[in-house]
């Protein structure tokens, strides 16, 4: 059963300030409840369903987990499908990355469901850290964490100053904008940061000092844009095919 | 001001089954309003704020527009956010295309936001023609008419009998299937179909039958699989990097 304190820890998870405050996170559905077995996140509680606990005995065993109904799960839930398994996890703290590798920067992306579209394609494609401006979406929005399906646990989002960070990174800086070179043409270095910036403003100018490559996704009919995701996906594609 | 029988209509046409009997579909939000002013579409009125029509008096001039609060707007509005412009358009019958071209199939997408990135997506890729099979999601949905950003003027979505369809289509199909062979090494043929099946039951039998290409994003991570609509993204830059 889930008491009474639970549940206003589950609701308060709901809100940035309280994650931030407390250090914890929620992780909704079946799918990623499983797949914080294979991650090294530190998980306090899991609330699931006798169903659920029963069929995943083995995979859950290392954790703390509660037993509830489907509607008092559902009724914690921040989100609106059906869940069978709610977990309260540690927000993990990390040192921001050392510029290497394939990465992906963010300026301003504040769609929390777009955030967590980015790191399950950025987890298709091998990438393992992104860095992201301090107004993108929180990576820990119940939101980004349910868009992952289950990425979020191999994929690290690390909210920094990124004008610095970019500054700093002896890397090569691939920038998406609407004019650039196509990425059909582009020669993508091994080492490189895939920079993209939001629908509506762009990379804007502090962070756009540091591209080192415009680049672009060639057009063919008359959609004047693509979604942030579906062009980070696009990109990490043409750059995964240079160097795999 | 919208009468009482015009917001009857509005609300009716955020369900299907009245779409289907009325040949109505809605338009909602600024660009998505504008974008019919270049489309063949008949418009039957356009509700919108004075703001709205006095801005964009040149663009609205062939369409009845009727002046409207932002607060009734709102009201009226099948979506969350905010819409300064809400019309109402007739749904158009088309034929089913003949097989020609680089055209995409669906095989039981059933979200609508994931049929509207996809129309979008196809449009930027300068595709023409969807054929969906009937269990699609509604492609004058107006979630999906929402996610197209406006690329629902010039892309059709034609649902009917898919496997019929594609048998007697006299083009390639490639089919996306989690082991097919690599898009980074297919060659593509100058026409062809891209089908896409959804994320939970992929392409079903009686479509894969006429599958004459498996093919599969390579993936490079941990991730398992990717959005439908991502993946068609990634397929079509593979196709068009080869026929532009």
């Amino acid at each position: 059963m889930i008491s009474k304190n639970q549940l206003k820890l589950l609701r308060a998870l709901g809100q940035k300030k309280q994650r931030k405050a407390l250090g914890l996170f929620l992780v909704q559905g079946e799918k990623n409840v499983l797949e914080l077995a294979s991650s090294t996140l530190t998980v306090k509680h899991v609330f699931a369903t006798a169903d659920f606990l029963e069929q995943n005995q083995t995979t859950l065993e290392r954790f703390e987990c509660i037993e509830a109904s489907l509607d008092d799960l559902t009724k914690a839930s921040t989100l609106v499908s059906n869940n069978a398994a709610i977990a309260v996890v540690e927000i993990p703290t990390f040192a921001a990355p050392q510029a290497q590798g394939m990465m992906i920067a963010l300026d301003g992306v504040q769609d929390p469901g777009n955030l967590g579209t980015i790191i399950r394609v950025a987890d298709w494609y091998g990438i393992k850290h992104i860095v992201a401006s301090q107004d993108c979406a929180d990576p820990y929005n119940p939101k980004t964490i349910s868009a992952t399906m289950g990425s979020f646990g191999r994929v690290q989002v690390h909210q920094l100053d990124l004008p610095s960070y970019l500054e700093q990174a002896n890397l090569p800086v691939y920038g998406a904008f609407l004019e650039g070179e196509s990425v059909h043409k582009t020669e993508f270095a091994a080492e490189g940061i895939l920079l993209m910036g939001s629908e509506s403003h762009g990379i804007r100018s502090q962070a756009a000092a540091f591209v080192t490559d415009k680049i672009t996704i060639p057009a063919f009919g008359g959609a004047e844009s693509l979604n942030v995701a579906m062009a980070t996906g696009i990109i990490l594609d043409n750059m995964r095919r240079q160097h795999s």
